[in-house]
């Protein structure tokens, strides 16, 4: 339908503890839907690190649930498997946040810096940062992008225990406000606070919308 | 924080299939925040009519999840029990859609026309509308509306199998398109269409935001 630039979301499940935030990932498909882009949806194919019971905020013991299938509702459909991504097939990279970002796409939420991110999406960063293709990331994604790719100046919002693990992973980080974006021009980084600041829903997609906009603009 | 009215947004899971439509419950919450509007969230604490793959779009059996649990995954913490929702904290009631609505709220999608409401969501729509207190509802969520009050002038989009489903519980139908609204002034309802409509995120969007603006302006 649309003819816009070509934007690979990736999630990482269902739900602000154990997934992808909802929210963030909602304002991110709105902007690019009113923007005219078009939208592919991946994530891994593998089991959540852990099912978190959000109305308790606590790991529901033996459960299981799939990155992937989790994240299809986020996508109303089918998601593409991380690992199969071709980025030949995008113009643009895109990380919602929520612990999943954490917790399914490295471990980040539980080793700190010297976590590992998942060997999908470190291929994937590598393929669309050598393809010189601009990469956006919000709440605790853009960690897990430095992690990822070892560099990048970024933001995510203004807590130092974050800011510190950046810096120990290579990057650089600017405390930014929620509606403020971050642009990192030489490496084509986009990063928002979204969540990691406490702050009311229509803020933190007005901070979304304002990072989309600056990677379809390095699209063109 | 917010002085706003207090809106009550009515859940029922989380993912189109088997729950909540989760682009309409943020579109919902995005358009309340930005108004200043008071948000609580309530859904019946009862297991789903069943749990949906996402990914393939088929019913996963012997898997079983709450619909209050899963409805917390939206509300980024605790819902409130629908049954236990007083009428007096709240100045207007909200229903975004999915399948969640016609299998959790209803049993509309399993048996038409001739099923019934969760008792607990008649009780609370009983005593918004006894109380005269504004209504909202979209996608299949007015159809529900209808089915709990047996009353109601409505709009659920353009499908013509809804539309006489409506009829035959009692209430009346008028078409509209994704970005506009229906409001029952009689009933102090107001209905969109959003995603029984083949439409973009964003004009989904554009028409629960005009139903969320009528209702609060129901409130005033």
């Amino acid at each position: 339908m649309s003819t816009g630039p070509r934007v690979c979301v990736v999630l990482s499940g269902c739900g602000v503890f154990d997934g992808s935030e909802i929210h963030e990932s909602v304002a991110t498909l709105l902007a690019l839907s009113a923007a005219g882009a078009q939208v592919g949806f991946a994530a891994p194919d593998k089991d959540q690190a852990h099912v978190v019971n959000h109305q308790t905020g606590e790991v529901a013991e033996g459960e299981r649930r799939n990155v992937r299938v989790e994240a299809a509702r986020i996508a109303r459909g089918p998601v593409a498997d991380l690992a199969e991504v071709d980025v030949a097939d995008f113009d643009a990279l895109f990380l919602p946040g929520g612990f999943g970002a954490a917790k399914n796409l490295s471990s980040l939420a539980f080793e700190g810096p010297k976590g590992t991110a998942d060997p999908a999406l470190v291929k994937i960063a590598q393929d669309f940062h050598a393809a010189g293709k601009p990469i956006g990331a919000v709440c605790i994604a853009p960690a897990v992008l430095v992690m990822a790719l070892g560099k990048g100046h970024v933001t995510i919002g203004a807590d130092p225990g974050t800011a510190s693990a950046i810096e120990a992973m290579g990057g650089t980080h600017s405390t930014c406000a929620v509606t403020e974006i971050c642009v990192d021009t030489e490496n084509r980084f986009v990063t928002a606070p979204a969540y990691m600041l406490d702050a009311p829903v229509h803020e933190v997609a007005a901070g979304i919308s304002a990072a989309v906009g600056a990677v379809l603009e390095l699209c063109s």
